[in-house]
C-alpha cells in the first residue's frame, strides 16, 4: 500500500498505510515550535505502539507518556483532570503538542483533553485499532461520558494530522477487532454499495482489512468534509446509533460484562432497519439481507435483559433529538442513508417487541 | 442611553444600555427552535437579578435555574459536572439554550458548560457586573481553573447575545464594583488614551460608568474583531494579566482571605510597567502616572507575603509563554500595548524586589 491512500480533513493530512509513519516521521521533524510533546497511551498501547512509534519521534522533541485504563471507564472527567495535572505539571504551553496512540477511547478523550487545555493546542491522531482508523480517530469529534451518558460533554477539533499504521493491528486482540468492524459495515451501509458486497461475502477480517482502509475512511471523510460541524447530512454517520447508544448504556448500567460499542452498534443497525421498515422507508428484503449479514459477520440481536421503557428511555436523551421528537438516521437502500427522520415512540416500541 | 450602544462579535450581537433587556425579550420572542432555557447564578444574582431577567423571559419557552456559590472557587470541575447533569436531567438537546447571568465566574463556567454540552448549544450572557459588562462577559473565551491555575481548562465560544444592562448594577456590592475597575483602567491604558484621562480624573464610579460603557467595551470588542482567537494581536488584552494572575494564583493558594482578580491585576499593571521601564520600553514619566493614578483609583502593590521564587513559577505556567520564555504584554505609551515582549527573568525578579 503507498502513499495514495491519503486524505485531506479541514486542511489537515490523513496518512493510511504501510507509509503512514515514516510521513508522521517527515512532519515532525519539518520545522516547527513544539518544544516538548506528551505521548497519551493506555496499558495495551504502552506494551504493544508505543516502542514502535518511539523509533518514529524526532530526538530533537523531548517527549513523557499518561497511561492510562483501557476500556470505556476512561473516558470520564476524573482521566481528563489527571491528564491536565501531567500536562500542566510538565508546564506543556500552547505551542506544545499532545500526541493520542490507542483506539476510540484514547483519541475521544486526548482530543478532548487538548481542545479545553489551555483553550486548545494541537494534538495527533495515532490510531491504534479498527475502530479508531475507521472512526473515532477520523471526523474531529471528541468526547467523554456522563453517568452512562456516552459522549455527553465534549467538542469538535481536528488534529494536525491523523496516522493510521496497519503495523498497529497486529497485536489487536480478536475481541477488539470485531468491536471496530461494525463501523466498517455502518459506513458500507450509508455510503458504499460495493463495499458492502465484498463485506457481506468475506466480512471484515485481517486479510483484507488493509486493502478496504481507504474505502471504509473514503466514506467517513467525504461525509465529514460537506458538512464538518454536523449542521445536518454528517448525522448520517449516526445510523445504528440510537438504539445501539441505548442499548450500550442500558448494559454499561447493569451488565456487569458490558457489550462492546461495536456489538451494541451491530444490534442498533439491525434493529433500525427494522424501524425502517416498519414506517415504510425501507425494503423487506433488503432488511432481511442486512440482518443476515450482520448476525453473521458481527452479533445477533440480544436484547432481552433490557426492558422497552428504559430503552426508550436512553433513546429519549439522544443528542440527535429535539423538541422532545425522536429524530434518527436510517438507511432507505444499501450505500444510502436519510436523516431526521421523525419515528414515533409506538414504533420503536413494537419494534423492540419483536426482538424479544 | 438608548440602542445605539450596541456591538457586534462574531456575527452576534452585543446589546449594551438602558435598553439592553428589551432587546434581549424581542431576541427571544423571534421565531426560534429553544424548545427549554436554563438560567446559570450565583446567590448573589439569583436574589436580585433573576427577578428582574424574570419579566423579560418569553412564557412560551420552560425555564429552570441552576444556582452556584459565587466567588472563583465555583470556576471548578465539579460544578461544571453539576451543571451538565442538571442539563442531562432537564434533557436538554442542542436546539436549547443556557443564559448565563451573573459576573466574571458565571459568564466564564457557563460559556464552557455549553461549549462542551453535547459538543456545544447556544448561550447567552447576562453580564450583571462591572467585570463582566467589561470583560468575561464579553470576547468569547471562557475558562475554569485546575488547582490554582487560573483558566487552564476552556476554550473559544461566542454567545448568541450579549446582553448588558446597568439595571443590573444596582445591587452590585462595592468591592465587586471595583473589582471590575482594573479592567477598566486596563481597557483604557492598551487602547484608549482619552478614556485614561477621564479615569485619572473621575475613576470608574456608579456615576459615569453607563457613559463610559460604550467607549470601554469598543476597545476590547475591536481587539477581538481584528484576532478572535488570540493568534497575535488579541493578547495585548493581557497586559497586566501575567503578573496579575501569578500574584492572584499565589494568593488563591496562601490566603486565607485572597486578593480579588481586580486587585491582583492592578498590582500586576503597576509592576509590568515598571518592568517594560527596565528594558527600555517605557518612559519614565508614563510609568510614574501611571502607577499613582492606579494606585489612587484601585490599590496599591502589597506583595511581600510572596516570595520572588513563587510569583517566578507562577509566571512560567503563564499561558502566553512558550520554550520556556517568558513573553508579555506591556504597554508602549498610553492607549498603546505591545505582546510578545520577551523579559528576561533576571529583570522580573529585579522589578519584583524594587516593590519590597
Amino acid at each position: 500500500m503507498s502513499n495514495e491512500f491519503s486524505f485531506m480533513q479541514q486542511g489537515f493530512p490523513v496518512f493510511s498505510g504501510e507509509n503512514a509513519l515514516s510521513l508522521l516521521e517527515e512532519l515532525l521533524n519539518a520545522p516547527n515550535d513544539f518544544s516538548k510533546m506528551l505521548v497519551l497511551c493506555d496499558d495495551n498501547t504502552y506494551e504493544h505502539c508505543l516502542p514502535i512509534l518511539k523509533r518514529h519521534l524526532p530526538s530533537s522533541i523531548p517527549f513523557d507518556f499518561f497511561k492510562m485504563k483501557s476500556g470505556e471507564s476512561s473516558k470520564s472527567l476524573s482521566v481528563c483532570e489527571s491528564i491536565w495535572q501531567k500536562m500542566t505539571a510538565m508546564m506543556m504551553s500552547r505551542n506544545d503538542l499532545l500526541i493520542n496512540l490507542g483506539g476510540g477511547v484514547v483519541c475521544d478523550v486526548g482530543g478532548f483533553v487538548a481542545a479545553t487545555y489551555l483553550r486548545g493546542i494541537s494534538f495527533l491522531n495515532i490510531p491504534t485499532s479498527v475502530m479508531g482508523m475507521v472512526d473515532a480517530g477520523l471526523g474531529g469529534k471528541n468526547g467523554i461520558d456522563l453517568n452512562h451518558h456516552k459522549n455527553r460533554i465534549g467538542s469538535f477539533a481536528f488534529p494536525i494530522a491523523t496516522v493510521c499504521d496497519p503495523v498497529f493491528l497486529k497485536t489487536l486482540p480478536d475481541a477488539e477487532w470485531k468491536n471496530g468492524c461494525a463501523e466498517v459495515f455502518k459506513h458500507a451501509l450509508i455510503g458504499d454499495a460495493r463495499l458492502f458486497e465484498t463485506l457481506s461475502v468475506d466480512g471484515c477480517t485481517r486479510a483484507n482489512f488493509t486493502s478496504l482502509l481507504h474505502s471504509i475512511q473514503g466514506v467517513k471523510l467525504k461525509v465529514v468534509e460537506d458538512d464538518p460541524f454536523e449542521d445536518g447530512f454528517r448525522k448520517v454517520l449516526n445510523f445504528g446509533h440510537t438504539v445501539g447508544h441505548a442499548i450500550e448504556s442500558a448494559s454499561l448500567k447493569k451488565d456487569s460484562l458490558p457489550l462492546s460499542h461495536g456489538e451494541a452498534v451491530a444490534m442498533g443497525m439491525i434493529i433500525e432497519n427494522e424501524i425502517m421498515f416498519n414506517i415504510g422507508g425501507l425494503d423487506a428484503s433488503i432488511k432481511n439481507n442486512c440482518r443476515e449479514v450482520l448476525e453473521k459477520h458481527l452479533t445477533e440481536v440480544k436484547i432481552t435483559s433490557y426492558t422497552d421503557v428504559e430503552l426508550l428511555e436512553w433513546i429519549q436523551y439522544d443528542k440527535k433529538n429535539a423538541n422532545g421528537i425522536i429524530r434518527m438516521s436510517l438507511i432507505t437502500s444499501i450505500g444510502s442513508c436519510s436523516w431526521n427522520v421523525e419515528v414515533p415512540q409506538e414504533i420503536i416500541r413494537t419494534t423492540l417487541q419483536n426482538f424479544r
